[in-house]
């Protein structure tokens, strides 16, 4: 009689029956801009109930046809963002240790470092597939380390190297940086401006290696996802991050991933929420 | 390790052990202006997490101290507001007869008329006290018997009445309506226009006999609580609501309330579910 | 000295000279998200006359070049949705009476289905052109068979069927729908995804076939079309529908038409209603 | 069966039987700080239909027993302020001629300037009541003679002066201005800081001389008045306002009054256009 | 450090040693719809610390290698809109005068026309490059001269005529205008109605010539650039209107531009401030 | 000519002839509900410029005659809220040893901690003033010690003790908190619910103890004061909290003193940040 279930549409399973966990890192404390990722989580939920359906007409699938568990939001300390990332590594490494895939909702892309941290526990050579406008890779911010603009740098730090100190960083979708940052990317990762050009290209290259996939929501074009800290013009389109994203999955043995950098607060038409619930059930449908 | 309760802070008792049972109407269908309070209970679930305390410096006690059940919404139709009432009066119903209080959050003020009915069944002789800044009490709405507007009305119409066509209806803090409402209120129910002044008369006058009370919260200035859908200058204030709530509970043997019209699209500042939050812990904390 | 005209722009002509009925159906009734498409037809209105330009540098026609009269707003009762669709029926009948070409304006896309009742009297073979994001063919919603979910179903039971089974149901830039949906689609109407790209063909169906055009504006990307009710990303563009719009009113023979589900509540930055103008007034000029 | 009345609630007689007439004045091209009210005479029309009902609890009176007549908006051009203030004066005065009471809806402040001059040249002995934050008595501002700022002075320039050169210049509510404003109001006008405590005295004071009343509503407190361009804390209340505006009234011989400064972009909430659309009514029934 | 710079990102050089001057002029005093473009030079100013980088990824420049110097706002009156166009013509000319290249952030677009003035004193052969939603070539509005939408015409006044009349202005994206001004653009000028597809015949007609360039950024999309009074659907995108951009500074001698049209409280979410900011950086850096 | 000067009205004196120096924390790390007091310098600076007066009619003093600087904003690191409270430290002890007073701008309230440091460096037995609808004083946050619900408890631990254990804290306005923090207050601080009553006593007490004075805006009612994180129905007004403030500064020794609290984000109709600028005016001109 009453309505009790505050899930993501179609995510009531058990943890115990579902082979994809998905739970939130409301966490935006080192935001320097304009703050808000942190109610992402809690909006992506209740928007998802009321504003769209189960069923993927481009993937022709349906969540009711899978099993995924919500797990809920965990509660993290702002002021303390090395302890925020322990909670996020640990909460990660429970769902991996459990042989299910964690899908993790942001929060700003800081969160990223503690779940990729217990990726590269469990899976030393992996790679990362990174779409954003921005580079993320300066080494600090202002004299600190942990930053959701220096994420990608410490992931970086984590990573196997090649010969010439080159990691499987795979960036895409990239259109704001420092110079300094654009030159690290040349020597050191593996950057695409702009938009998925070289995916393909990157897919191959990759090959069999376990993969971290994270999605930064800016990198889509303001126009269609404003809901966020710093938007930046020129992105790309939902459709074809959709193709890039379902490519992806099905071509890539991705291990775990994130959706980070709604901020409900700078989204006051509602749009930015409502591509979010579409854009995490094709997620949740496309893996594999 | 993570968070799941959205009950309402301090509210995640068993239906059994709980004597309070909270629920949520989410019904705006009849709203003829600016609709919203469809969204008024998860709002203010949400917000009672994150924004305020369980004790209650007002009244000294704590809201971890009792015991009451958030039984969650129940999920109405907009189009027929009569099946709508058939199942808010079944869900007040069972609450009743399990022995325990009901305490309803709207949803718009028709809503009440579903509670109201089934109070009736099982208390003939109830009063009701009624706060708003409406007189509520048109007897139709282009033509509609069910309406925000005529909710009084409509409960009047199943009440007892004396030999002058009377029925025990108290309303306070009234400040807009049709000359025929106030007319119809001057013969046969008890209004105080403004303000609460008359409410020692009124407690004496009804005695020991059941209760039902109705908040509209519109009966609070728009200063204090802008997010309605039809804000009526020159209401009461928060503390004076406050004392007047308190009084009702503490002399009258209250047997149901309602809390109705917060309006959370019209509320940007967000200071209006702030306040209901509040306002609803003291309601819980007040029931004797 | 004065101004006191609020019709839309360039049209103030009196029922009797012209040729084209613009009306508003402002209800949203059985919306179950986000409400306000009732609040369209009178922003649309007074957009008009700041916002935008009599001419047309697309079709290079004038508004003030043809007649068209706007008839103003029904008053309709929210909490009865069979009552405000008789209403509807019988404006837009006396409309179609007088050999007069109706525009509706919404509200939902429930009012669709009023109007079309009026159709089918007089054209019993109509067939119907459909633009939307979501298939709104489902048999119920929550019991109710009358709700913006479930409006193209009701039509379409009005309709002649052939052997099949199958009605004159072209439906165009779907892309949200259970899959129960999808699957009655694929068996009894004609659905192109995402975009106009079957157009051609269904127009060449159709032939000289009196047909109903209806226009939910949430076909539209929610990058260009945000003020709505349930935003679907990955749909048409402004342009593109503009052509497919032009194409239809110059190669069928239109009867009647609606445009609906502007939601100015949710359009906080104006465009929405800026753009619903400007296509309204294509609309008026495309009429042949 | 449509609805096309846009005017004010219950102010739909004709010019000639009408003896109160109200206008707009949607000018607001002197605003320095944040414009928007030019909107509001339009807001408080259709706000009016829908937020408030004709009867008056407070006076026991109903517009449906009086005889207003909406004449509509002027059409004035914001980048010529002298030009837009002749307009008002010809309109104002053409209102005075045919022996009726003008209501004007602001708009800014300097309005007033444009209707006082045709209240002057018809009553030279006309006194001011002046309800305001802000003194108003500034000399020029940037240079400019014509502003909001200004208005007061520019009235006082045309009134008649007594021996000190004192003009009957009543100011009430005032809590913002220059020193030298204070300074000027000290000698040459009757200035009342905050509140109208000495109404009464300056009602004696003026005795049977005609009075222009001009009511800038951010002499209201922002709690009950946000929606205004310069807001002021520490204003009067909505209860107090009434009273003294229906003692003003009632107390002595208006012959023209404006209601200006609601700026409805600067209200989200809608708070301020309910409460401007009561106040109107209630000025409209206080009016012997 | 204390921070106390609010010039826009990478401005900070000293007026002597700029070749670049970049000043505001917040007006917006002939808007006659939704005002607000008088904020955007602020805004520009202080979103573009926070929300942007100083090097651009699409031109490989950074701001720290080029020497502009940020001159602030200019002070004008408001509704004295000649005073204040001489007031901008007067900054303009001492910059010309310094040897210096002036960029102009509005405000509303009758601002070019006081740059201009200076631009046509020093250069009489001056052409324009009007890129734009709208002709702007009315010859009055409301009966005055000087308006947001006459703003080309009365340029076109000032230039040299062929013989047959026709003035060296060229401009791209527009969509909207009256008939007579699509009449009278074809005659005088050229024009390129939604986009810039003849923007390479116009620069090699241009040739050597003196260029003003005035970029409304209503020329783009609505759903890129929602924050402007008056949006208009069917726009170029981002990336073509930097394309554009860069062509224009590349391949012809720019002696003077400005940017316009912003309206921060029409861009709730934001976004269009943060295209803005971006879009002055590349303008800055395009500057040869 | 260009206007520059983004500094608070009329505090544009150099750091050595001042005898007041504002500055701003803009820090809000620590917040867990609503973000955005990290906005709160930046905005009051540039809203007073259009805003306010330099005068104050209730003070009958004017900014222009005494000697304020502004030194603009701290950089703080949000991520670090340690390395944020010792930048603040360093700031406000500058100042200090300058022999200047420091009005501090949040910011959340935990940057009094920062200034708190200073002042008990310089002036070990310093009693503190404390304007709040919270408490305070919570020992932990989730385990964290530093956060803005500890920050009295925090520089109550600094504090001098008598023999009960006692501080000379003294708390005003106080209407939420734990039960164990009212508990913590009746031992060891002085805490007044809801409003000033004790002002006169506490004055009393302290004596010639330097005094630090720090307001959380938030001790205001959330209808005068919307604009802040944790909106508290029942707080004091406007009038109220001028009157305890010149009061507090004109009885007591008072050494240093911050505003916090104000959330522009939260404060959609602007009202909260105009209220802020006033305020801080008064604050100035009250400092003997």
């Amino acid at each position: 009689m009453f309505i009790k279930d505050y899930a993501f549409i179609g995510c009531s399973s058990d943890f115990k029956e579902a082979s994809i966990v998905v739970f939130g890192a409301p966490y935006d404390g080192t935001t320097t801009y304009r703050p808000g990722a942190r109610f992402a989580p809690q909006k992506i939920r209740s928007e998802s109930n009321a504003g769209i359906e189960t069923f993927s007409p481009y993937q022709n699938k349906d969540l009711e046809d899978i099993k995924v568990h919500d797990a809920g939001d965990l509660d993290l300390p702002f002021g303390n963002c090395e302890r925020a990332l322990s909670m996020i590594e640990q909460a990660a490494g429970r769902i991996l240790e459990a042989g299910k895939f964690p899908v993790m909702l942001g929060g700003e892309h800081l969160i990223t470092f503690g779940a990729f941290r217990a990726i590269i526990k469990k899976h030393p050579d992996a790679a990362i597939i990174h779409f954003d406008a921005h580079t993320d890779l300066r080494d600090d911010y202002i004299g600190e380390k942990l930053s959701h603009s220096t994420v990608i740098r410490r992931c970086f730090d984590l990573m196997k190297k090649d010969a010439k100190g080159r990691a499987a960083v795979y960036q895409f979708g990239i259109r704001s940086g420092r110079g300094e940052e654009f030159g690290f990317a040349a020597k050191y990762t593996n950057l695409t401006k702009n938009n998925f050009d070289n995916l393909d290209a990157a897919i191959k290259s990759i090959g069999s290696r376990p993969v971290y996939f994270t999605i930064d929501l800016d990198v889509l074009d303001p126009s269609e996802f404003p809901g966020t800290g710093t938007p930046e013009a020129g992105g790309v389109r939902f459709l074809q991050l959709l193709e890039a994203t379902i490519k992806v999955f099905s071509k890539l043995n991705v291990v775990g991933c994130d959706i980070n950098e709604l901020s409900p607060p700078n989204d006051p038409s509602g749009v930015s929420a409502a591509l979010a619930c579409k854009f995490l059930r094709e997620v949740l449908l496309a893996k594999r």
